[in-house]
């Protein structure tokens, strides 16, 4: 559907997104100031939210009602911007700059930020789990949303990935192992971004699977872009400089297959998204038209 | 009921606790190595299981099965174990030994040690999905379990309470201030520990509700305990050193109570939780046992 405008799709979802997640810490807190204060800083620093939005994408793609689908989607990105406090700690990457501002524990310092992102992270569950206990999803839906995050942001997943990740650093590693890695730490959450719109939607399972393979295909692909993108980009447009990956010891995809295998194999795994949504109908286009924005995107 | 014999009981739950701990993590892993040893490793570290115990004796005071409450038992273990490994952290308060033995971070780092303390978070939460998923609980159980343990452990409980802990430290605070932080960083987990074995037990409401008075009042007067153990104990039966709130520029129920102020407030917190348990019949007794330990114990 060559008419399909993503870029109204996004701002619009963007714009409510943003609204949800704002009113999540939105009251004033007497006791708790500072630590409210830290994770209101990194949870309202911007992003794409692509997590949140391939969430209500999916509840839409399988006919169900985006209002229901927003708390698991803030749960999403809950978990992704916890994640990011944590990697930015110098124990993890050690970053000053997100996304053009002082990394939370630049300004909040170490101790708070960790909890910063701890609390985001408890926040994650507790409100998909209210949201049940207060009849707006059923309580079945409920228990399969929060094994589905938990297993894709637990040990075996994003924080596996993470694992697995700093203990390559410095090594060189295969393909195998990059694969792996990028698996862990960015798809399996966006799958489960997909696949929990799907549950919350009331899909049937098979339903849930074929969003889990269209997440897992663009989730590798959103980073085998991002490895194509971080050689071959213009810093400028990308906002952040090139090489970013060589220089903290990172084997990258292009590393590990050439920059023409890259972009071959992400034009492979879009085509694999795209399949994966062959018995949808057309309320999966935002869908399809997120899948070939991530692999065709310059920045 | 005088005949009560709390050590063996103590003893025999923490067995079971232990075995199902284990078994949590008990197979191997070949890609997550590294991560799955660490989580064992404080896990499996020793420590009294005060919280799942108390959670099933809930339960088991409520008329619940110990098996069907032996998941949300390890969760809040898990949940503790997460918080001592991030507490231990260098940007927190930087300990080197735990019960004994080096701390998490000493032997795997401060980057595989935060990720440990994430991993066992977020397993609390799978697991009790999961139990709901596979029918050993309701999944309307599983919501009101995930949601008080979110509650308990989130923003405004525990991680709060260490946030304010953070920025009392080396400050002069009121005895207010003093059972704000208590309240948050230890009382609300146990408390919710013992809410969790009744839910699980399918108590109704008001059950729910004593046992969460009887929690915070135990889980205030441990620490009261602990604060006149530390002025008052001796160093080998304590097994760590006295006087190390005073040097780390905590301020204690001892500092703001005085000592005999501090022994009576034990006994009034000791008093009331015994009467949140007022309408309970003859399978509360460990209950009131353990309460009557709290506050009596020597070490």
């Amino acid at each position: 559907m060559s008419d399909f405008d993503l870029k109204t799709y996004l701002t619009d979802r963007q714009g409510r997104v943003e609204a949800a997640l704002d009113a999540l810490l939105a009251e004033p807190e007497p006791i708790f100031t500072t630590l409210r204060d830290s994770m209101r800083y990194s949870l309202l620093a911007g992003g794409k939210r692509v997590r949140p939005i391939l969430c209500l994408a999916a509840a839409e793609a399988c006919g169900g009602d985006e209002a229901r689908a927003m708390p698991a989607a803030c749960a999403l990105e809950l978990m992704h911007s916890y994640t990011l406090i944590h990697d930015d700690l110098p124990c993890m990457d050690d970053d000053d700059l997100r996304r053009g501002k002082p990394t939370n524990h630049t300004v909040y310092g170490e101790a708070q930020a960790l909890l910063a992102g701890n609390g985001l992270f408890t926040l994650a569950f507790e409100i998909v789990a209210k949201q049940a206990i207060d009849g707006g999803i059923s309580t079945e839906a409920a228990a399969r949303v929060t094994h589905r995050m938990a297993t894709a942001i637990g040990w075996r997943g994003v924080i596996g990935g993470q694992s697995i990740d700093i203990e390559a650093t410095g090594q060189t590693i295969d393909r195998r192992r990059v694969e792996t890695i990028c698996t862990h730490k960015t798809a399996v959450l966006i799958a489960a971004s997909v696949a929990c719109g799907a549950i919350v939607a009331g899909a049937p399972d098979e339903r849930v699977e074929a969003l889990d393979r269209y997440g897992r295909s663009i989730g590798l692909a959103f980073q085998v872009a991002d490895d194509v993108l971080n050689v071959e980009g213009d810093a400028a447009a990308l906002g952040k400089g090139t090489g970013t990956d060589e220089a903290a010891g990172k084997t990258t995809f292009v590393d590990v297959l050439g920059l023409p295998g890259a972009r071959d194999y992400a034009k492979y795994l879009l085509t694999d998204a795209l399949a994966a949504l062959a018995d949808f109908d057309g309320k999966a286009e935002p869908l399809r038209a997120l899948a070939r924005y991530i692999v065709t995107r310059d920045r």
